[in-house]
């Protein structure tokens, strides 16, 4: 058993969420079904459920985000959580803290519930090996290992418009070599038996293992597309092409950016999503981002849905029928 | 009509706040009326109402700001919305996205209400002429082109002390020329029929089109002070020093500071007025900054409700009666 | 009388808390029993009370802080307080008001109590001297001054596992020249009726008036832990080294730093404290501080319950039976 299998109790209840590996389908259709109770809520006058209420949530952000933030912080507010948001750069490390020390500070602080984003692959894990009984932790990124909150909010999107994994082809597009986003959506998609995950980047953007994973690859993305129904484009860490894997943002785009000509090869009624924030004309055509197969802003919608989704389903409630907060 | 009209719908209920242009009387009148019924809220015991119970109000803050920023968020604790404040600049923008594709996914939030401060003239117009029906834009002060909430406390604080607009003379004293301030009391004290409007400024800080605004120019403060009820200093921001603009501060004082003196050329019940922050002893005296005559901190408390009564009417009530939150 | 006492009404009743100064038993008991009595809401499932509700407190950190700042935002949220937290660096000071100003600024907002963190010792008290009466202000620590809320978590920690202060032996180990939570916990340990109260420190770091704070000294630690209780060590500002008031880490540690060597010295059962954040290695060796005989993530729980108990105490409610919010 590897060690993301302490992200479950002795009854498979989800304790923690650090990453897709490890998980089973019931539990990823559970986050899925519960998820799509509270879509229903965003709609109502009143946005808020009472599920933490009285839980005090805090969000330690050790690299810069909006939209993982933002929607994480949304989510607790829906839920009726009391909120510590700590931008970690500014605070305690600046005098010298280490990892463990600011994770026994804060917990003495009774925080029911960490979501942490580190730059170090294994952050997420680190934390929840050494947290106490109760205390729960939600991975919000961490290095180039996973980002399972972001995979589910696709898997929720992928499912909302084209139900069925088991008749889908996917592809993931770009630069899967240092992506957690990517190596969390191969392990959602595979445990959701999708027909068929390719993944299509040029050779210096691929991990030596990529086929093990279960996946096709293809370093052409004319044929990477060829019927599909799904395609999911990475962001194009600009970084990489003073590193020389890459020539330039020019013919990165001419290569693998997303035009609308390319987009002609999928199926015809494919949707395409990114995880944002998006470079526009260096890995998508700006008029494919906001054509209509673009689905890239409904998966931030959903993103708060689902990220109310795990944190309910760890204090114990699932498949909400939401009573509105008295 | 003006691309200001999209602040009303047909029936001329407010859906946007972003200038004073385009607002007619019954409107300015209507805010005014909602904020004096707030300010009873502001003496109970528990300050709150729950006019955006289950709402999401996101501040973005492209500028800094204290005083407004900090206004807007009380008002919106007070009204009981979910908070989502971002300093832009150290967020979403760092990875390079642009002003529109940071709209669309705030708005994928379910964001109900935008407050937006931001360099660029136009900038809060940009985003109400792009959200989806049902979302709504605050200016928090755009560019040198409106500050409309500040306006609206500015004629809360004279209404207040002095009653009677059609009864009144107001002179606006100092840096007109880069004022989103001022440009926006002129508009408000013309809708609500003033009987004379007056800048007092030296021309290097004057607009071209100073008269066409229905304003009284004056380059001399003590005549521009003669028979004044309200006076209103601007900030001068001392980069205009620099850019050959003006002489240097203790001229500026010399010329065109509120002294106690110079007051006297007023009305003696005059009331003297400031935007914040002061700069002591550049256009304000430090003895009439804190004297008698002076309702500056006045207006900071009544910013608030004025605050609150603008969302509160975009969301279809006013002239609160306020029933507590249960 | 001390200018202390403008903390207290005629009564002698809370209005602010500011130094351990000034305060005499009765109020220091309070604090303590009122603090017992909110330890059992953080062990509930909603750890809230509305004993703030609809109140408004004002953070105010001109100095970063974690533990302090963290734990004053978790109280103030239990206590269901609206919040303004203002990190006063980024924002109102750049455009150069003065404190003053802003003070009277946030005022003017209406907020009901001010917590303030400075570097300048007496911050806290010019703030309770300037705000109007209703306005309270607690100090989170000023310059070298005071630190009451740190100096009451200190002994809470100690009543909690040593029951009789009048039986104890305390030592207070490291920088006390600089510390401004030793001279808070000095005069609360006296005021509770000490035993003894030690301070061990070189000759560099000691004041020079360090007899008359009724203490006794010693520039060995060895000998300053024989028979003691409770030991308190400070944290070391590493900028001492370059003041030349001090020779090397390694060297001070060999001196000062406590060691499971050197704790031998003290009573078997004694408890080691420490304020927090701790230079492992350099004033306290990690075996020490992670071993069964520290109790310094104790204090980092316990400094919620005890800021609750100040906040409350001065809107007027003790020893708080704390009904759950309906």
């Amino acid at each position: 058993m590897p060690a993301d299998n302490i992200q479950l109790d002795e009854n498979g209840k989800l304790l923690h969420f650090l990453s897709i590996e490890g998980l089973n389908q019931t539990i990823l259709t559970e986050i899925l079904d519960t998820a799509e109770s509270f879509t229903s809520i965003a709609d109502r006058q009143v946005k808020k459920v009472p599920i933490l209420r009285g839980k005090t949530v805090a969000n330690l952000f050790f690299e810069p985000s909006t939209r993982t933030r933002s929607t994480f912080e949304l989510a607790e507010q829906r839920l009726s959580a009391d909120i510590l948001s700590l931008n970690v750069d500014t605070s305690a490390t600046t005098k010298g803290e280490s990892l463990l020390d600011t994770l026994r500070n804060l917990e003495a602080m009774q925080i029911d519930m960490f979501v942490i984003r580190h730059q170090d692959s294994g952050s997420a894990h680190f934390f929840a090996q050494h947290v106490r009984p109760g205390v729960s932790v939600l991975n919000a990124g961490d290095g180039q290992h996973a980002h399972p909150t972001q995979a589910m909010l696709d898997m929720f999107t992928i499912r909302h418009f084209k139900k069925d994994f088991s008749q889908l082809r996917v592809a993931i597009v770009g630069d899967i070599l240092h992506s957690r986003v990517a190596r969390s959506q191969i392990h959602a998609l595979n445990i959701l038996n999708t027909a068929e995950v390719r993944v299509v980047a040029p050779r210096t953007l691929l991990p030596v293992d990529t086929e093990s994973l279960g996946v096709h690859v293809y370093n052409n993305l004319e044929k990477g597309l060829k019927d599909i129904d799904v395609v999911i484009m990475l962001r194009l860490q600009k970084e990489r092409m003073r590193g020389a894997l890459l020539p330039s943002e020019k013919e990165y785009f001419r290569l693998y950016g997303l035009s609308q000509e390319k987009l002609k090869n999928a199926h015809p009624d494919a949707i395409v999503m990114h995880p944002g924030p998006a470079n526009r004309g260096v890995e998508i055509e700006s008029s494919v981002m906001d054509g209509n197969q673009s689905v890239i802003l409904n998966q931030v919608t959903f993103g708060i849905s689902v990220r109310m989704a795990v944190m309910s389903m760890i204090v114990g409630q699932s498949r909400q029928q939401s009573g509105e907060e008295s």
